[in-house]
């Protein structure tokens, strides 16, 4: 049996949070090689453009090897089959997310029933931590220093300063 | 980063059901050993001796490589810790299940800090499935042929008809 | 197509509270027959024997046309086939109640397919009321009357008078 | 005491799902006759239109004798009202759907205290089928075959084709 | 050790519910001063303006003794911090409300970790009951009689009537 | 208005944890006395004896001013009526927590209606804790030391090492 040694973690990433790098250490422990993949939703109007997103993984994700940034638009599983990944990676935090997740998890295996999904739980001080806190709490300015890393503080301040 | 390519699938196995082999075949597609480890708990009585379960794990699994069986009492943590192993496989079936994996991965956590819990969710149809209801309709006389593998039916036929 | 329009509901009944009582009456809204049938778990040991409960049920039940009161032991899906019946009632009071409900319903429709769980939802205030709550209570001597009928308090006392 | 033999099932059905057609299947199973009705909603934007879904209804159930199609707007306690119907069918797939379903069932028990909700569990492998999934899975040009029956297949087809 | 004896209670109270003012009243058992504040949220467009919603309040509450009425925007822990309050009461309805909650709470502890959120649980009677279900009830012209005040019941009133 | 200055927190601690006292010290922020009442459950059979969780209470709390140590049997709500007081103290971890402790205030409302529970939410690092699973792990002599006081820890050892 051929054994999978590369994962796909997809997500908006609308910042990258403590939550989500934790997710990719985990995953690292396992997985020789992990694509930290955008997803594009058209129908949504993200705090930070794709470009911007792209940048911020760049940037702190550097120092991590076995890690790619990607990107896709569409179905995850149109972008699995693509890539010939059969390994998707997510991060369970609780209740409501875990059916949101099973949901996800299995709309993908009926459209693609190769693939499989591992989950990994986060460190519990990020177990309320999401990109929409994060997002709720720099509108009004307040600090998100404690929840994503120094250089997404920066990327917040100067969108809210330049607004 | 050295990856890990060995983990344990921890439980009573009281008996194996077709929901444990899904979690197993899952397993087995990321890492190259998965060991199959009976907990035996002081506490419990279980309908199958570990000898028995032991017998049955072996007979049920033995065609598929890369599967080892073992068994431990005490602390998981403290077997994985002489084994040095760090990686945790788990199913989740539902959100009642969560809570309690999400309790026993913490407490794990607090005892050994390096040990990484990978939760994976079984076919659907296998989402209801427990040891336990597998137990109380066997106990019955009811037909589990849906729900074990015909080893562990024969053995449970055994097991009412001699008692 | 058949309707049915007979169904069963079954459970501990250990003792009848008003719970159950409201899950009755709204089935009998739909069904022209609605058998209350006695769970017999040979593994526990109830408050109240099954003649004691037979007796409640005959007594508080009485007035209501279209009620039978029976028991069982072994599966229920065994009972089910034999008595040629194909609908189950259930109550619904909470999420935990739920994953429970569907485990079981689940467990059912393995063993018998044709079998169909129909859930009925109490009112609000006898959303937290079990008969576990009432013997609790009742074993410390509280007040059950908002929660089991009159009937069933005086059996209460005597019970507790007896010992 | 009158029984009930019609029963309601409201819903968007914006498409319908093989979902909807479990739950119609089951009701069909203890009603005479089970109106489903489609819930024109104001503030939403479907992506079948009204005529569309009444349709796809109309084609997909016909041979199912016992069922009506009709549409309401306004509140469903004023159309049962209106249609002297009593009973609300439901499906019931999982914990979050729970919680919303009592919410609604018990603001509908405000409204008219006589109106009972009776809930079905689909089978396991639609747990996790919503028309929400379907237009999220449509929208990127997934194969949705196995969710909804053929001819809403196609009509979800032209709906892209023609945008 | 300072005793907080000042509590604030935040929401959009839009509009007022018996829900709301069944957690003030338990509120007020325990604290001197229960503040009432409407948050100010400037993504969402609100049925009743910040003006009508102080009215209502006013009004409604104008009998207990120990209750203000304020409003604030941003964050609440920029409000807190300004008004050197510690405490945060919510009411706690259901399952779902937990998780929303939790997030919630932690977030604010992350800003603010001085910061006491204490929940309080409503009657079962309301345990269903939200603004949002009587915003949704009252756009249909049903009847919120037994959710709301009955000032808040004209206010509604007027309002659908002037548009 | 009177308000409530006393509140009772009652449970087994059997043992005490770290969770419990960052409830305690919640509580302590807002009541001018709490009274850590120990419930002497007659149905189970505990790893302390009362004195000893008597003794466990009264050296690790004795430095709380405004807290005093008690214990009861029976109901809950017996013990407060004939204390005079009506405000019970609870911690919420998680969403299994809630639909308990809801049933269970519930159940308290009916038996004595002027009660009033209070929920805190204790730190995120306890979220997982209970003495249940400070037993389990020190049965098999695990290190609880992150998870109760270190006078708990050598209370455990000297138990574990007698036997």
């Amino acid at each position: 049996m051929i054994k999978h040694k590369v994962a796909v973690y997809p997500g908006s990433f609308d910042p990258l949070t403590f939550g989500h790098i934790d997710i990719i250490e985990r995953a690292l422990e396992i997985f020789d090689e992990v694509i930290v993949s955008i997803f594009v939703n058209p129908n949504k109007k993200p705090l930070f453009t794709l470009e911007e997103r792209i940048d911020i993984l760049k940037n702190v994700l550097k120092d991590y090897s076995g890690v790619k940034i990607d990107n896709f638009s569409g179905l995850l599983t149109d972008y699995l089959r693509e890539k010939k990944i059969k390994v998707v990676i997510r991060g369970l935090r609780a209740v409501s997310d875990l059916e949101y997740e099973f949901q996800y998890a299995n709309a993908n295996r009926t459209l693609y029933p190769e693939i499989e999904t591992v989950f990994f739980m986060p460190r519990l001080r990020y177990s309320y931590l999401s990109s929409s806190v994060v997002r709720e709490i720099a509108r009004f300015g307040g600090d998100v220093s404690k929840m994503v890393p120094q250089y997404v503080v920066e990327k917040i301040k100067n969108k809210y300063t330049n607004k």
